[in-house]
């Protein structure tokens, strides 16, 4: 199975609203849990109790399309509010995310690192450090993972930022941008992925959920053809139209009931019912 | 600041409905995310998409009334569905409940174990080598946590098993009930928790979330006392009554504010003026 670790601050953990989107159950995507896989619901980077939808759904899943019957998990490390500083190499979180990946790596292949981090470093002119504390991470976890050629996919933030409620004070992400887009275009292996025309939550700093799902398909896109995204995909509005109409395998549907009758939703009766029918059909 | 490692499996981990109960907000609370503490919030141990009450938020609240000042931290290891066998010493769950540990322990002193776990082992007659891997996994934890005396806190599995549901397969636990008994009463520092008179969600086998917040004040019991309860206690109910009263701290309430805002339950403005008002307050 191939991993991608996921890093940075709440937009990669993802606080889209659950219910504005369709939700991703894929048998073939599974997410870190106490070291170990288990099949991906989202929210998946559960960094808060107030977690939702981040890139990394719509990522996988357009990851599958590609490589059918094959698998892939995501290790979930980002932590909401988190600063660069936050991410030093000798910082908890970075540490803390070295391992989880070393604990994914025991039964997978790290293909890829995303990262999504800024916001928390759009004042003060912390931007005029920010190049050289992000390509010394970078360099550290290729290191410490023993990956010297890890591809790192580097969103934008937000193009909405700076304006209104918690992303007001975000006043300088445009320079935070321009040191996120010069790294992805000097270091090897690094891509740029666009934010343009993705939008927010009313918090004016979390993308929305739709936003999330179109981030995701960037992120891929950057992932798969090793190249910069510097403008939204035709394909974005289409797939994510027909990621809510795929049709779930035996086993999706499996998930979906015994989540229903885990939340109270079924009683055991309607629950047995449903699994006998979905094993009875074909 | 003390901290308790939680761990064993999904009654530990919690599958109580959470909209069953008050919650419980305390800032006196933390839970282990990425390395670091936050605030508690329930579920706590997202093992799954579907956690949801288990036995710590109530330990926990119940330590911090008799540590008035003082703060604790949760640490969320425990595995739905694992069974004793996976835990084993070099167990992908043990190895990462001990580095999840070893973070914790860099900013907190590891003062106990909560252990729940036995259901997956409770057929098959795996109750005739039950003892000696819980004695193993026990010594292991002391010894890699350097901490030799460490209590442990041994939960009783709910007499509701063996009847319906899920629980229906478990027809052997009253055989793993007399080996956590007789574990928690030959090995040093160890203390039995009953399960008596808690009840089961329609599943049969996940304990309700009313009883989660009964069986926590039990196990504090436990640890507070040093001694085994063997018998429900007295005050379960009016403390659950109690603590659904409780007045919350500026704090609590700028969370619980900063929760609805995150969930899009609140606009902006809304917010703003509700956390104005908590501000000018007393």
């Amino acid at each position: 199975m191939k991993s991608i670790l996921l890093i940075g601050q709440s937009n990669m953990a993802g606080r889209g609203f659950i219910e504005d989107v369709s939700s991703i159950y894929n048998e073939h995507i599974n997410m870190l849990r106490n070291g170990r896989w288990q099949m991906m619901a989202e929210p998946l980077n559960f960094d808060r109790h107030i977690s939702g939808i981040g890139p990394a759904a719509s990522f996988a899943q357009a990851w599958t399309e590609d490589h059918p019957g094959e698998s892939i998990g995501v290790i979930p490390c980002a932590e909401g509010g988190s600063s660069i500083d936050e991410w030093a190499i000798d910082g908890l979180l970075t540490r803390h995310a070295i391992s989880e990946a070393t604990f994914a790596m025991e039964t997978s292949e790290l293909v890829g690192i995303l990262w999504h981090q800024g916001e928390s470093d759009s004042h003060g002119e912390r931007y005029k450090t920010y190049e050289d504390k992000l390509l010394s991470l970078f360099k550290h976890f290729r290191e410490e993972l023993n990956t010297p050629d890890l591809p790192i996919m580097i969103g934008e933030l937000g193009h909405y930022l700076g304006e209104v409620g918690f992303g007001k004070s975000a006043v300088e992400y445009k320079q935070i941008n321009q040191v996120l887009s010069k790294v992805a275009h000097t270091e090897k292996n690094c891509c740029f992925v666009t934010s343009k025309g993705l939008t927010a939550n009313p918090d004016g700093i979390h993308m929305d959920s739709i936003s999330q799902r179109k981030f995701g398909l960037r992120y891929y896109e950057a992932f798969s053809k090793q190249k910069h995204v510097v403008d939204s995909l035709d394909i974005e509005n289409e797939w994510i139209e027909k990621a809510s109409k795929r049709e779930l395998t035996k086993n999706e549907r499996i998930f979906v009931e015994s989540t229903k009758f885990a939340l109270g939703q079924l009683n055991f009766e309607e629950f047995s019912i449903h699994i006998s029918t979905i094993n009875e059909s074909k």
